[in-house]
């Protein structure tokens, strides 16, 4: 007889191990379970949907040969069963069975399996403050609420909506709702950034001004008290209160509450039935992706894996991972060997006109995990700067100070898939512990049109080298920014006269301008400069327009024994990113 | 005393060297002779300064911040001397002295050394045939070439312009010439195929496409015999004649000829100093870059070092490998140990409107080196399917049948930083050997906008994996279309009725249409199909839209006792993309 296999869930993992599965084994018995009607669908696009750039849900649930991916196309295309509106209720190991209840009819029963594959994704959190179950209120994680969303905005019943979260999902959205509809938005979030998993301070600041720039309202640092409303009328408001409690509550008016909170793995059954969940709360599943019961494999959503850079194990809500894994448990259960070592958390958002990527860790979660991480932030124009539609991309290496072992990469520019490029080629060295000069070396292919000879991501590199040797010595553009409002420092910019003359007029007292070609003739003034007027305590900061002028005379005014400065990392180029303009 | 530097080449390389040299070292003393007047430039900007990219030559060499990269630049800003207009003629390596000529006047003398750096780059072949001398006959690898080629097409001189040789420079050039001038223009290449380097003859075909679809007129196989003219009205036409010699010779009356064959190092001042130069002519030299002689460096495009796949030596005359060898050689001269371990051969190119990249070897190359190599060809989108601008990529991967080390990747389609973003992210793993599962699990950043949630890259993984183990038997490309154009071969399209009756219509004979949904009703149809109508010694071709459905129906039927298949790589959107339409 057949081996049986079950799958719970058929979104993005459970129908990629069905079909691969069955490519690879005519024979076994392959049944897969949904408790929704609608199923195989990218998830990942519902913003889009949303936004206009998908026209019609079905996009979303369709091969690129334009087949709806539903019941019948599994039954006769791929050659497997799909029962939908079944939810699985308890797993039986013991017995290796699933009660199950079929929600149309509300009966229950049992399936049996000889392997079975929980794929059972992730639930938006629904945090708890009152009202956030009051209609009006969304959350973003099936087609359903895609069409509600979508069907609400376009019948003219929004004009103001709150989105609660500046995680991907939320600034989605709130791009979704602006740019398309011009619905009034805006994003509440507890912590002091946007995307606070993925990126740090300075990367995060870029979107938040991207996301100002395109009349997205961001409210950082609030917590949502509660949402008002009735059952009759839905969600009317929300009440936030900043984080420090040191302002009265705010009421923000809205026709709609996008949920974004992040999402939690569906691992109860798992759990339930006595399989090991992790400290995420997703299924821990081994290198084969077999939870602790040999027989059942889960992946993708709700899942729990390494993540190869900090060791630790993490979750990652992502299409791309659950197809990855999907295939490798496809295999594995047709007695194959293919390892799932873990992730390095590689990520890409589009805001706006803008791209965002990362990999690896944060300075914040390399801390977390024991590393003592330094990082350089580089600006750089994308391809050869003389190219036409070159522009600015921003770029952050971080590394361990003692070991120089790469931790983690942040990007941000204008040309999305050059962001892309920059990350995707550092991600794939994160988990073998390179050191930093492999990214200084790292071989990225080359021509004026899509990169520079001395390409960003090599100076990310450099500059991270630099940074750890000791000849570079440089502020972080957020400090220099506090230090800067609070007056008193000095800035030497070492800019062309032309470039420096509005901030030194605007800032008399602050900003003192020699052009780099004559810094070696005018030493002893500098000197001079800070022994008398940068106050005790302070170093002089240089300041160029991106980072490697004022990088360069650092080093020169370091070899004449004047040791007192610190460098601007990324230049007035990052302050601009980030802050308003300074003049 | 100060330690004495000389560096021998001012354009990518020895400015390198000398600037990052003066930023850790301030007291070293640094002199840098070049036998032009115009130095520092980026020579691969060229094409794009002829073709209008680049308004002015000076932004060929011009800092982002505007200033000229000149003598006086390099004096004031960097800090150490360049002196142009002097030749080096010969290395005494015993006295540690370098003869040169000072050009202007004429005179010899000597300049002494502790450390020499050699970075003389590589200069345009010229082939052994009569005329290539002629006026009007022009090479493109400094600014006065690109002055003057510019020059004579903006004077309204060139109407008909034939380029020799359709490398990377070739193509530019060509595409310059067609896309802003408006130039019929000729390449003639004397392999069978674009970019033989860097492509293999499928993808390389792609290329050829785009230039034949832009007007580009290439003569593929054909050998120049010579270029007509005279002195005073230089070239006149070249005339060729095609490899096998079974035709006449050809004459291309021509305006302006663009000798674009390729280049040789420039390692003669090398070896008749007793240096050892490699099999490709370039200067041997270490992981520290370092010469046969410790106290002489060489690096750039006069250098051959370890292409890290082959394990060969190797030239690849490219600013961006020359830029990241001089900062490693900077460091070394000042006593560090940075290692430059070789190359992996990444390469990118755009084509008019397409980007093209590769990284390690083509299939040729591979089996020069003694692999024995398989690859994948996959068509898909280059983001999610469902997103606006998505477009087809073309992805193929190359492996060694035995060991399944990954050997090779290249890429093409309309998103160049897309194209990119694969190709990088493939190349950093090249040098450690790695197996083709790896790429089956690339982690590359996932985002709809971006990617698709199964990239491309991880399917050219899939899809070679599933090659290598035997479940997919795929026929290349070119090999169907030779057989289908002898006739009597069958192909089973699984496409849908509506996509496959117009082939069915005009081919009666050799396509057939089962959709794909309906295969599994009609297995014994092909069965019989297979006894009675496929040609001995044939397979039945499988065919679909890109070739994951075809790949899915082979596995089918091979289940079903069917195994005398063979799938279609790339489906038709590959033959699309290097051939004319079949219907």
């Amino acid at each position: 007889m057949a081996e049986k296999v079950l799958i719970i869930g058929a979104v993005a993992l459970g129908p990629k191990v069905a079909c691969r599965l069955r490519r690879i084994n005519p024979d076994v018995d392959i049944t897969v379970i949904d408790r929704d009607s609608l199923i195989s669908y990218g998830g990942c696009g519902i913003p889009y949907y949303v936004g206009g750039d998908v026209a019609e849900l079905e996009g979303l649930y369709s091969t690129i040969a334009h087949a709806k991916r539903d019941v019948a196309f599994f039954k006769h295309v791929k050659g497997f069963n799909v029962l939908t509106r079944v939810e699985a209720l308890e797993i039986k190991r013991a017995e290796k069975r699933v009660v199950v209840r079929y929600l149309d009819d509300e009966k229950d029963g049992e399936l049996e399996y000889d392997k079975l594959v929980i794929a059972t994704g992730a639930t938006p959190m629904r945090p708890p403050f009152a009202g956030s179950d009051l209609p009006k209120v969304h959350v973003v994680s099936n087609l359903h609420h895609a069409s509600s969303i979508k069907k609400a905005i376009s019948n003219g019943e929004v004009e103001r909506a709150v989105v609660i979260g500046a995680g991907a999902i939320g600034i989605e959205m709130a791009e979704a709702l602006t740019d398309l509809w011009g619905v009034e938005t805006t994003i509440v979030e507890m912590a002091d950034q946007v995307l606070p998993q993925a990126l740090g301070k300075d990367m995060a600041r870029i979107v938040e001004k991207k996301l100002a720039d395109r009349g997205v309202n961001l409210l950082l640092s609030q917590r949502v008290m509660r949402i008002n409303g009735d059952m009759e009328n839905g969600a009317q408001s929300v009440e936030i209160v900043d984080q420090f409690g040191k302002n009265p509550p705010t009421t923000l008016e809205c026709d709609m509450v996008i949920l974004a909170a992040g999402v939690r793995p569906n691992s109860e059954l798992a759990s339930a039935a006595g399989l090991a969940v992790g400290r995420n709360r997703g299924i821990l599943v081994n290198k084969m992706m077999q939870t602790t019961d040999p027989n059942i494999y889960a992946g993708g959503d709700c899942a729990e894996f390494t993540n190869l850079v900090s060791g630790l194990d993490c979750v990652m809500p992502l299409g791309s991972l659950a197809n990855r894994q999907g295939r490798i448990i496809a295999t594995n259960i047709n007695g194959g060997n293919e390892q799932f070592t873990g992730s390095v958390g590689s990520f890409c958002i589009k805001v706006f006109d803008m791209g965002v990527a990362k990999a690896g860790l944060t300075v914040n979660q390399a801390k977390a995990a024991g590393f003592d991480p330094l990082y350089s932030v580089v600006a750089q124009s994308d391809r050869a700067h003389f190219f036409p539609d070159a522009d600015f991309m921003f770029m952050k290496l971080i590394a361990d100070r003692k070991t120089r072992r790469v931790l983690g990469v942040e990007a941000a520019g204008p040309q999305g898939d050059a962001v892309k490029a920059r990350v995707d080629a550092v991600a794939p060295l994160l988990k073998f512990g390179v050191d930093v000069s492999e990214i200084c070396n790292l071989e990225v292919s080359y021509s004026p049109p899509y990169a520079s000879a001395m390409d960003i991501v090599n100076n990310a590199g450099n500059t991270l080298d630099n940074t750890l040797n000791g000849s570079l010595k440089a502020v972080d553009t957020f400090e220099f920014l506090e230090l800067f409002k609070q007056g008193n420092i000095k800035v030497l910019d070492v800019r062309s006269h032309i470039q420096s003359a509005p901030f030194v007029e605007k800032y008399p007292n602050e900003w003192i301008n020699i052009p780099q070609e004559e810094i070696s003739q005018r030493v002893d003034e500098i000197s001079e400069l800070i022994k008398n007027k940068v106050p005790t305590g302070y170093p002089l900061y240089l300041i160029c327009g991106t980072g490697p002028r004022s990088y360069e005379i650092q080093v020169f005014l370091n070899s004449k024994g004047i040791t007192n400065t610190s460098n601007v990392q990324g230049g007035y180029g990052m302050i601009l990113a980030i802050h308003e303009p300074l003049v």
